[in-house]
């Protein structure tokens, strides 16, 4: 087992408001500047699993846009996202993570030329491993949504994949491409969206093979986050739920992304299997995305649930659910990582089912129960901790 | 073992809306006419406990006031409590508890003649065991909040508290000489409401001495379940909770009896202890009960939760839960029923904590989080069918 | 000015849920079964202005659908429209409006022979009004809602339309079918749904020249009610409006028809011109209809309000408007009739802007502040009557 | 007509959130750094009606705590109140004001030594006014709410009035004295809080006989403008309020000067008496206000509004409110102090009805209905720029 408790963290999509947070966060908390409130893995009994230290975290990335780190932590403040000046009591932490950015790879390169694009992700991940001379890698996408891909018959088998690619195929997005360059260089693939990432059965494959773990899709952040813990609860009390329609509205980045319908559809898919894994039956259970550019970095969802009592009666339950989407998403992120390096360390490989517990969608498992989650999360590291 | 499936309830505040409700409810389902929505006994894994079935209970109770049953459950149709037509296809179960109905005793009574008013008790549940040959008898309290009761030195010891109702001393409140008159007659007892019962350490003792079950307290119906299940939620997330603010308003009688700041009393004090519990710091969580006589039989809250996520960025968490009190708590009340006749059956004796899940103010724990209250409840019912 | 105080009306829609609840309501009233809650013309001081009485309306109307009116209101009586009861009570008013309901025209009939089903409707009309001796007649619109029509250069000239329709052109839409043959006829037309009906030059042209008044469109019921009063107060407070989300969930008909993205649009326009109207900037303000089969004949409808006050601070107001859309537009509906009957004796032709307070998008007017339409309403009906 | 465009400005609570904020935001908009958002009078057709402008004010103040205007522009940075880096750029306005501030009187001795009280206040004012060379000078009571005064004839004649001060008799709380010493010197007063002020008759002559005008009482910032707004909409829809239940959470000074139930009936009474005087009926309509300290300077109501449709049916209204009590009361104090600089110009005197606008409980007018009050507003306004 390594003595080096340093982790790299590749983060595609390092430029946005997501990574921004978790690197300004993690630097933040290593220096006392900040508590870790909405991190899990910062609470007991995690405190006591081994897992690398925020301190020990090396930040790089790949993005598309050019915005500086330091300006958009800027824009953050304005938002309300971060401490007014947290940013420069952090300059170092952030002048460290832009000197690691690298130009992020196209739709169009994907589609296009997808080994060169390839070779340059591998390139670009190895380069950074070596020069910080680390032992693991973790990569997380968190850049924007990414429209459904269409199905292929090379998404079966890595040997069909492989040949695709060398072809010039255009049959992976962006997304995949990342996943496959992580699995090549030996790092752990984290998909915080719902983008295909690591998940075609071929990837998964060769995630298999080369022996890392894969973790997805869709971090869990706020409205359904709320229907995995009230979904379970109003199942124990017997009370059947007739509808359940959900509304969100969002600026930023994202509300602009998910204004597209295409790209909103793999939102959508990912948030509207809950109800009835959870339940057992289906529910009449429409879901809207709206972009309120007003809304900045902040969203609002709003919940209508009916659901019938006792002798046939209605009844209602609504929640609005007021949140900043960097602010839920970062600390998560952040435990992600650090469960990842564990995961590389304990020699894990392939989906991990274990972490559920973050995702919309996640990878392995059809439980979306909240607390069951956790217990299959506290189960996982726990246990070899004992071991 | 008995085989005599039969098992007696009396039910203290028996021509009130949750009784009528309950009666109702379980001649209907009995009869086939309605679903068995939002009791937790009658889904897996529970159905196969051995409980009582609903059939087979015999109702009898209690009460100040003489409003006929037939004549509440009409008002129960009016309030959409009861769908229209039910109470005339069940009037032979409704004519059956009505002839079993007796008058309760008033606080007057319990203050001034102890004695008399636990022997009149004792008396009623003697002969309505005999009368319909009963082996097993659940006394349940579902009558109106009383106001906090005084300490006094006879509540902490059995044979003090005797001496003190043999000497006519008014030490106790009449749900707790109806716990008292339970227990003598070797029936258990539930508290459906947050008056003392059975809560006080005499009594419990007494519980123990003549081996009856006893269960409380306050039942779970709407805001505090909501509290049971976000709270631990948010706490696994590691958002910290700053404050949560809940606004109740309800009519009907509950609404009346509320508006007394001294039985409210009783009430906010049973609600107010969950947060910490959960959380494990304390919490700003005031919360009011408002009398407004136009909303009948339904209960609205408003609960207005602001938490911390990282970096000390302040969300908020707002929900509204519509529902009609005695839809809600009737089910759970059979359930209690069912798992009542359950102890009987098993012997069991004392505070019954593995029944916190129904509960505000569960007896014998301080466990508050609604999905540990439910593997609770599971271990408790499975552990003895397994064996 | 005419001694016979009765007046015929006339239902595009004549079996739905709108008409159904009015013409109920309308005997309900007549008969003293019930108060004339939610009827503006029923309160002073439009009560001396010599409006017909609720007893003098006659009933009749097309639909496309053939359920009967007594089925109808059972069904709105089990879904809470109705009162337990009245049904059977007005049971000879129902089956009077039975006995005057007729087939309606359909899209295939508009697109391909207007001009048939035009002499339809409109001999249709004439015998009613033949059959019961009526001197007024007032046609409503309450089907369900169109496509937006495609515009065509007939639209704008009476000549050119009528050319169109004899040549068997399909430019017009049921709708204003309807409101063509209501003109020809003499009698007064209000649209109360977003369709085309009387809105095309040509045909308020028409209603000019026949002198008949016409009226609508799209009857403010609920959010846009709530809009039309909280705008213009954010206004006078001078509160920037940075955003308005607003989202409906609604089932029934309407939820269904509405779920069509191309009808859809008809009723977004109607309601997206208001909030620049009164406040004077344009607003980021989507809209979203969502149809949720479970909420039956009921609506619910959350507003998401930024606003910013004093040196940009950002605040928020949001609502939920819980209504049942029939028990909404039923009582409008019927004020309608009575001042349509009014303005048919006042000699009225065109376009009537006074009636703007029922309308989300009035005709002849772009004000959309409540209390002034409430202004012009008042000027208008006292005027007459004080002269 | 005086050619001095000044207005000297005296604020009572001269230190507290509403005060700084005002004086601050008057400054920032006279420099062109923000907009007069939230400002009545800077709207047309106010702009054009000669009152004084914002730079033209000079502001003084008493306060019976001593936190330096900087310190509390500072925290109102914190709490969202105030833009960062605004305080610094007007650091001169505040300056000026801070040397303006003189120690206020406290409620002992108003009880005790109301003489002396009453001539250290007119003797602070009239210094000011000296000092300054004020030909206008305006009195606004911002401080906390007080508890209601105990009757005493004195309150209804001024020469009683008079001789019980003389005698040393604690009749009038501090805001009373305020009120008189206003008057005394020539000064219009403004009561922005629910505190007697100048509303006794024995006041109000006083008012009259010194040709001051007085204005009041309690601005209405929040909830009851939602109310004003509301109800009458729902009026002339003849919809039937059956019930209105507002629960409002705050923090901040005010948050804990309505804790102590004695203040908040103050705050309660002149919240109560709109509905009914809107409507025309009782409604059960009960207010509660909720300290919550978390919410520091921000108030969040939500309001539960039952009513009445056609037949019966019930609907709902419900709304949350979140506003931040400074931002939404300044700009009304710098309004009011302009319109009260305009009335002193034109010699009103006595209570000030047409500015009911402004208030939850307007001196001289039972008049609650927004947009009726804003019409009586500019009718004032206007008709004497007209004449």
């Amino acid at each position: 087992m390594s003595t080096d408790r340093r982790v790299g963290v590749w983060l595609v999509g390092g430029r946005g408001s997501v990574a921004t947070t978790a690197l300004t966060g993690a630097a933040a908390v290593a220096a006392g500047l900040t508590e870790p409130t909405g991190m899990v893995t910062m609470r007991p009994p995690f405190t006591e699993a081994g897992m690398p230290e925020l301190g020990d975290l090396v930040f790089g990335g790949h993005d598309v846009v050019e915005t500086p780190l330091a300006l958009r932590a800027a824009k953050l403040v304005d938002d309300g996202v971060l401490p007014h000046g947290l940013p420069n009591a952090l300059g170092a932490a952030i002048e460290a993570a832009e000197s690691e950015q690298r130009p992020g790879i196209t739709g169009h390169e994907a589609r296009t030329e997808p080994r060169p694009a390839l070779g340059r992700i591998v390139s670009d991940l190895s380069s950074f491993k070596t020069r910080h001379d680390l032992q693991r890698l973790v990569v997380v996408n968190v850049s924007s949504t990414e429209a459904p891909v269409e199905p292929h018959p090379a998404h079966q088998d890595p040997a069909l994949l492989m040949d695709a690619l060398d072809r010039g195929l255009g049959v992976l997005p962006p997304s995949a491409l990342y996943a496959l360059a992580a699995i090549e260089v030996g790092a752990a693939f984290v998909d915080f969206t719902p983008s295909v990432g690591a998940r075609l059965p071929a990837i998964e494959a060769l995630a298999e093979a080369h022996e890392v773990p894969v973790a997805g899709s869709d971090g869990k952040t706020g409205e359904t986050f709320m229907k995995s813990v009230l979904a379970p609860a109003l199942g124990t009390r017997n009370l059947k739920v007739r509808s359940w329609a959900g509304y969100n509205i969002l600026g930023g980045g994202d509300g602009a992304a998910l204004a597209d319908p295409e790209r909103a559809q793999s939102k959508l898919d990912s948030k509207g299997k809950l109800l009835e894994d959870i339940l057992g039956y289906p529910v009449e259970a429409p879901i809207r995305i709206e972009d309120v550019k007003d809304m900045g970095e902040w969203k609002t969802a709003w919940d209508h649930i009916v659901f019938e009592g006792f002798m046939g009666v209605r009844m209602k339950l609504q929640f609005t659910w007021e949140g900043c989407d960097s602010t839920l998403a970062a600390p998560l992120l952040l435990d992600l990582i650090r469960l990842m390096g564990l995961a590389l360390e304990r020699g894990e490989r392939g989906p991990m089912s274990s972490l559920a517990f973050f995702f919309k969608d996640p990878v392995g498992t059809s439980e979306h129960a909240l607390h069951t989650q956790y217990d299959m999360l506290e189960r996982w590291v726990l246990q070899r901790v004992v071991a």
